[in-house]
C-alpha cells in the first residue's frame, strides 16, 4: 500500500506544516455524555470541519467498531477535501506481538488514511496496571508501531496519554516514552492531559522541559475537568508546541476537550497567528452552530465568541454606553467570528435597551418616551409570568407593533384571525395505536370556520388544523413550516404542575423567526406560540390583517 | 451611622482575612441572559452561598433598583449570617457633585451593608466616552467616594472597571487609579477584565507589575469571553492577588464570570489554600445544583466538578481500566466537592460498561455473558429509538431486571398494572378558560379500574387519573411525587412532528429516581415515564407486583 491516498488529501498549502490545528470531535468528541454519532452524521461533521480549514481530521477508530470502519470507506469516496487531512486513531501493538500481525495495527492500514495517531502510555502505573506489561515492553510496543506504520507511507502522530499526570510520577521514564516515539520517526508527540486535572502554569513548565531535553516537535491535547482546556493549550504554544488537539465546541468525555473554536479564534485574534484559511473565521459561528445541530444537542448559548450570548448585553448601564461606542463593551468586533452585538428586552433593562432594540427591528422609538415606558412595563408584566422575550424576536416586535398602534386603530393589527375555541384530544387504544386529533373554531374576514385534522401528536394535530382553516384565506401559510419547537418547564419543583413555556421557530424558506407561549399547559402555550408564528408570518409576507 | 451592622456579620474568623473569596452571583451574576431574580430568590442564594463558606456575597446595587434596596433590608434583618460578609456595589459620586450630596451614594450607606464596593473607571476612553469628564475629575471622584465611605466606618472595594483595556491604552493613568483608590483608604483594589477578552499570560504580567509599582492589595474579576476566566483568576491569584471575585455556576454577562466553584476547587485542591470552612468543598455539588434550581436553569451537566457527567465515563477503554483502579482515570476522588463516579449506559459502551453498572445497582452480571450481550443489545436498539439511558437510571434498571427474569417467570416482574388505554382531552372554551381531563383503563389485581381526572395540563390530568385508579390497591403510591419533568425535543427539523423525550424525575421523601419515556407524542412518551416511574417506585418500596 501507497501513500496514494495522501495524494487525494493534499491539505492547505497556503498555511503549511509549521502549526498544526487538529481536530478530534469524531472520536474523543463523540465521548461526550448524550452524543451518538451516525456514519452520516460524521461525514457531515468531516465536511463542515474541512469548510471551516482545520488541518486534520481525527475520524475514529477503523477496527475498533464496524462504524468507523465504514466511515474511513466512505469519507476517502465521497468526500473531496479542501483543507483537512484525515486520520485514523488507535493504540500501540498489543504486547509481545508483531505489530504487522496486530489486527488493530493492521486495521489502521487497511483504513487508508494518509495519518496516524497512535496512542501511547506515558504513565508507569497505567503500563503495569491497565496494560499489565513491563515498561520497556511498552516502550518497544511505541518503537514498533511507529516503524510500522512509517514503512507503510503513513505520517505518524503519538498521542501520549496521560503524559502530566504520568511526568509528575516519573518524568524520566515520561520523556522516555517521547524520545522513543520521536526517535522511531513520529512526526508529532502529542502530550495528553487524559484526566483533565492540570493548571496553565503546570503545563507550560513541563512543556517546556519535555521540549529542552528531547528536541520533539509536540503537541498537546487537554481535557476540561478543570475548566482550562483552553488556556492549556495556549500555555502549552507559550511553551512550544506547534499542534493542537481540540473538539468543536468542546465536545469531549465528562467535561469536555479543548474547544477548537475557542482555541483557534484566541491564536488568530489574540496571538496573531495564521492557522486557518483566509475568511474562516468569520464562518465560526454558523459552523459551530451547525455542528451541534448535527449531534443534536442545543448550541450552548454562553459558549465563548459564538454563543448567541457571547455579545449580548442586557445591563441597562452597558446598554446606554453602547450607544456611544460599541467598542467600549466588547473585547474584539462579533463580525470577526460571524456573530453579532444583541441588546436584550428584560425588565432589568431600562429604556435605552427598549430604544435600540427598536432600532434593531429598524422602528425608530427614541421621540416617543411614554411609548417607551409602557413597553418596559408591559414586557415587565409578562416576564414576571414567565414570557421571555429573549429568544423570542417576533413575539417581542408583535407587542411593540401592538403597542405602537395602540395611539390609532385599537389592536386592529393583530386580527389577521380570532380564536373562538379549540381542542386537542389524545387517546391510546386498547391496541396499542394512538390517535390525536384537534378542533379549532376561529373567525377570519367574518367568517367563522371549523376544522378539525389529525397529528402525530397534540400540538402537530392543532398546527394542521390552524393551517387547514386559514390557507384558503391566506395562502401564503403554504410557504411556512416550524423549523424548531422547545419546551421549557418553569418551576420545576412541582413535577407535572409547572407553568409550561414554548419556543417556536418558523420559517419561510427566506428566514427565520421566534415566538414564544406561556400556559400551566404545553398544549395551550404552543397555541399561542403558534398563532404569534403564523402572524408574525402573515406581516412579514406583506398581507394585510382582514379580520 | 455605625459600624454595628458589620457585628452581626462577623466573617468566618478561622479563615482570616488574607484571602478573599468573594462572590458577585447577585450582583455580576444576575446580568446573565436568561437570570431574573425575585427578593425571594436573592435571600434564598444568599443563604446557600453563606453555607459554602464564601467570605463576601455582594447582593446588588442598593438604590439602583426597589428590588436591590429590598434585598438589603431583608438580608440585614432575616440572614444570620455565619461565614459571609454582605457587600453593596455602587458606583463612585457623579462629576462636579460632592459625595455627601450624591443619592447613589446615599443609597450605599442606607443600605447598612459593613461592606461596600465602588466601581471606577480605569480606562482613559471611558472616563472621557462614557462618563464624559476629565481625567483629573474622575481622580477625585474614586477619592472623594472611597473617603466618604470610610468616614462612615464602611470596608471599601474598589473595582476598576476595564482595568487590563486600559492598562493597554495609558498604563500611567490605571495605576493612578489604583493608586488613588488605596491612598484613600480602600482594603482591596480589583482589577477587572470587564470585556473578558484578556488571557491568562497577560493577567499575570500586569497583575505583577501593578502589584510592584503600587503596593496596593489587588483582587481580580475576570469574565469569560475567551474561555479563560478561571485560569486568569488563577494566574491573578499567582501574581500576588489576594482577593478573588467569582459568581456561582459562572453565571455572569456574556459569556460569564469565573466560576466561583471551579476557582475555589483548584485554589484548596490544585494549590493547598484553605479558602472554604471545614468541610465545604464536599457540599459544593449539592450547592451549585440548588443555586441553578433557584435562578431557574438547568444545572450545566458538563460543568468542571460539579456537573453530573463531570465524574461520568462511557469510553470502553476506560470502563476496563476504571474496573482496575477508578483513580487511573480521575484527576481528584469526586467525592472531595460532592460529586460522584458514573459509568454511562450507552451503545458505545461494551460489556465492561454493563457490568460496571450492575455493580452499580448490585446486581452482580460478571457471570452471565449471554444475559450482559442481550442487556447490551436491547439498550442499543431503544437509543436507536431515542431512549436515552445515561439520564434514566431507574428506567434501565427495570430494563435489566426484566432481562433477569426472562429465564424465570416471563414478564412477571412489571406486572403491578397492565394498561387497557387511556385519553387526554384538552379544551380552550370560548370564554377563554382551560379543561385538562384524562381517562385511563387499567387492570391490578385481577380487577378492571377507570378512572378519570382533572389537571391543569394533560399531564397532569393522566398522572392524577393514574395515581386516582392505583392508590388504592398501592397506597405507597401517596408518597411519591414527581419532582421533576423535562421534555427534549429530537430531531428538532420536523417541527412539531419530532420525536418526543421524557425525562421524569419522582421521589418519595427518601430519594429521587428518574426515567424515560420515547414517542412522537408528548403526552405518550410522558405517559411511559410515569409508568414506569411508579413501577419503579413501587419495588423500591418493596411492594410485591400484584398482577
Amino acid at each position: 500500500m501507497t501513500d496514494a491516498a495522501a495524494s487525494r488529501q493534499p491539505g492547505d498549502a497556503s498555511l503549511g506544516d509549521a502549526f498544526h490545528v487538529f481536530d478530534t470531535t469524531l472520536r474523543d468528541g463523540a465521548q461526550r455524555e448524550g452524543i451518538n454519532l451516525s456514519v452520516a452524521d460524521k461525514l457531515t461533521i468531516a465536511r463542515h470541519l474541512d469548510d471551516f480549514g482545520v488541518g486534520f481530521i481525527e475520524g475514529g477508530w477503523p477496527g475498533a467498531n464496524p462504524r468507523d470502519t465504514e466511515f474511513f470507506r466512505r469519507a476517502r469516496e465521497e468526500i473531496d477535501f479542501r483543507h483537512a487531512r484525515l486520520v485514523a486513531f488507535g493504540a500501540t501493538r498489543r504486547a509481545g506481538v508483531a505489530a504487522a500481525d496486530d489486527p488493530q495495527v493492521r486495521a489502521l492500514v487497511d483504513s487508508r488514511a494518509p495519518v496516524v495517531t497512535i496512542v501511547a502510555k506515558a504513565h508507569d502505573r497505567h503500563v503495569e496496571l491497565a496494560l499489565r506489561t513491563t515498561l520497556e515492553e511498552n516502550l518497544a510496543m511505541v518503537r514498533d508501531t511507529v516503524e510500522h506504520l512509517r514503512e507503510r507511507g503513513r505520517r505518524v502522530f503519538v498521542d501520549c496519554e496521560h503524559f502530566f499526570d504520568g511526568y509528575q510520577a516519573d518524568p524520566e521514564y515520561a520523556k522516555r516514552v517521547v524520545r522513543t516515539a520521536y526517535e522511531a520517526g513520529a512526526d508529532v508527540v502529542v502530550l495528553c492531559d487524559t484526566n483533565g486535572g492540570m493548571l496553565p502554569a503546570q503545563i507550560q513548565a513541563v512543556v517546556r522541559t519535555v521540549h529542552a531535553d528531547t528536541g520533539a516537535r509536540l503537541g498537546i491535547h487537554a481535557q476540561d475537568d478543570t475548566g482550562c482546556a483552553v488556556a492549556n493549550t495556549l500555555a502549552a504554544v507559550d511553551a512550544g508546541a506547534t499542534h493542537v488537539q481540540c473538539t468543536a465546541n468542546g465536545y469531549g468525555e465528562r467535561v469536555g476537550n479543548a474547544n477548537l473554536f475557542s482555541v483557534v479564534a484566541a491564536l488568530q485574534l489574540k496571538y496573531g497567528m495564521k492557522v486557518l484559511p483566509e475568511g474562516a473565521l468569520r464562518e465560526m459561528t454558523r459552523i459551530s452552530h451547525a455542528i451541534a445541530e448535527v449531534v443534536n444537542l442545543t448550541p450552548s448559548t454562553h459558549q465563548p465568541y459564538v454563543g448567541v450570548s457571547a455579545f449580548a448585553h442586557k445591563a441597562g448601564l452597558h446598554a446606554s454606553a453602547i450607544k456611544v461606542d460599541p467598542d467600549l463593551y466588547q473585547h474584539i468586533d462579533p463580525e470577526l467570528v460571524g456573530n453579532r452585538l444583541r441588546m436584550l428586552v428584560s425588565d432589568m433593562a431600562g429604556r435605552a435597551s427598549i430604544e435600540l432594540k427598536g432600532q434593531e427591528l429598524g422602528i425608530d422609538l427614541s421621540g416617543d418616551r411614554e411609548l417607551v415606558g409602557r413597553i418596559v412595563e408591559r414586557v415587565k408584566e409578562r416576564e414576571l409570568r414567565g414570557y421571555s422575550y429573549e429568544a423570542a424576536d417576533a413575539s417581542f416586535e408583535l407587542l411593540l407593533r401592538e403597542e405602537l398602534l395602540r395611539g390609532g386603530a385599537e389592536e386592529r393589527f393583530r386580527s389577521f384571525f380570532t380564536t373562538e375555541s379549540w381542542r386537542a384530544i389524545v387517546e391510546n387504544r386498547p391496541d396499542g395505536s394512538h390517535a390525536n386529533e384537534a378542533t379549532v373554531k376561529l373567525w377570519a374576514k367574518g367568517e367563522r370556520i371549523v376544522s378539525t385534522a389529525e397529528g402525530n401528536g397534540p400540538v402537530n394535530a392543532l398546527d394542521r388544523a390552524l393551517r387547514l382553516a386559514l390557507e384558503r384565506i391566506y395562502p401564503e401559510l403554504a410557504q411556512m413550516e416550524l423549523v424548531d419547537y422547545k419546551v421549557r418547564i418553569l418551576a420545576g419543583t412541582h413535577g407535572t404542575e409547572s407553568t409550561t413555556r414554548v419556543l417556536v421557530s418558523t420559517g419561510d424558506g427566506g428566514g427565520e423567526w421566534s415566538t414564544v407561549g406561556v400556559a400551566d399547559n404545553v398544549i395551550a402555550a404552543s397555541w399561542q406560540a403558534l398563532v404569534d408564528a403564523y402572524t408574525y408570518g402573515l406581516l412579514r409576507a406583506g398581507v394585510e390583517p382582514q379580520g
